[in-house]
């Protein structure tokens, strides 16, 4: 197994621009083959465990499971000659911690931007960019952001995780009123202690609910009753 | 692998009730364990395949895939027991075929209706649980239908196939405007060459693109431009 864990993160060494952006968890190669390149956290499978326990227990070597806050199989990559020697079938999963955790990391594992990826092991590559673009999907017709986000939150910090994940600019207001509409965030009732300089306090979010769930059915085909 | 592949049939032996059901294609072990239960198709992978030239090629075994209009990857089912001997993974696949195709069988090989699975083997009966679940979920926010529909149909036989495969009544008319307006479904222009007894012609539709796509993205989420 294999894990694309994703988090929205400030850049470490933005200059002008400190829009946070997507990160992935990697770690670095001290062996060969392919010394040096980046690789997604994971490994084999015991005898004892399935697939999920087997990435969670994984995981938890490199990262405080508490944190993680979506956990979910996507593709299995199969090629026979992904990687050299005996064949190896990767099972891959996307994983999400939110926005303001920061878990300790072991010293040869470090947070990526998705957009500027260092050379990366054999197909790991490719399976960051196909657990992006499944995370991109599912922000538009479920409720996963709710993994990416903090507790509570104000609609322009919500814009930013948004943006950073999706990879292009969102509107604040479009989102706050489809996300409304859907009833994927509420108001707490309550505002940010300090609003933006001149600005009024701004009112404070949260997601309705921090379960996954698909919130996009067309209404005409659920079931009646 | 182990695919579940779904085609929406009339019932074999229906008495007063002939709309069409959901079926799934399993076929019936000869030998043990379990001899006589029903199987999903699938085998084993070869070393020199990947998984879906693998399932492509097992089902090539059991049906025309010619017929086979949508194919993808589900779970991973991965307990340690889930078959006894040999520690056996199973990778699952979902297979549509559209609803007018009647695709030649092996002896050993029927379908079944979905609501009214034979005694099924292992863990397979779980695996059209899971399978059906996801089918469900596309129907809502994707344009899967196509995968199971004529080329050409009238929106109350598009009914009976969302209907079947959702597994309740969905209303013909809210069907109709929730896939126009998404564009789903496009007017041909023709009628059916003989309308209902007393009725006027039925107006013919046809899936927009018969490529799998997201058809409910929030507008607001859209990349610009």
């Amino acid at each position: 197994m294999l894990a694309a864990v994703f988090q929205v993160r400030e850049a470490a060494h933005g200059d002008t621009d400190r829009k946070p952006a997507l990160h992935v968890l990697l770690w670095q190669r001290a062996l060969d083959p392919q010394r040096g390149n980046w690789s997604l956290p994971g490994g084999r499978l015991g005898d004892d465990e399935d697939l999920t326990s087997s990435v969670r227990r994984q995981l938890a070597e490199k990262v405080d499971l508490r944190e993680l806050a979506h956990l979910e199989q996507l593709a299995v990559f199969s090629d026979p000659y992904r990687v050299p020697g005996d064949r190896t079938i990767a099972s891959t999963f996307l994983g999400l911690v939110p926005s303001p955790a920061v878990p300790e990391l072991p010293p040869d594992t470090r947070w990526h931007p998705v957009n500027d990826l260092p050379p990366m092991a054999f197909d790991h590559g490719t399976m960051v960019e196909h657990a992006r673009t499944r995370l991109v999907a599912k922000l538009s017709y479920t409720n996963i952001g709710f993994a990416l986000a903090p507790t509570e939150f104000a609609l322009s910090a919500l814009r930013d995780i948004y943006s950073a994940a999706l990879g292009h600019h969102v509107d604040a207001t479009n989102l706050q009123r489809v996300l409304e509409r859907r009833k994927v965030i509420t108001r707490t009732g309550t505002t940010a202690r300090s609003g933006r300089s001149g600005g009024r306090p701004a009112a404070l979010y949260r997601f309705t609910e921090s379960r996954y769930r698909v919130t996009d059915e067309f209404a005409a085909l659920r079931p009646p009753g």
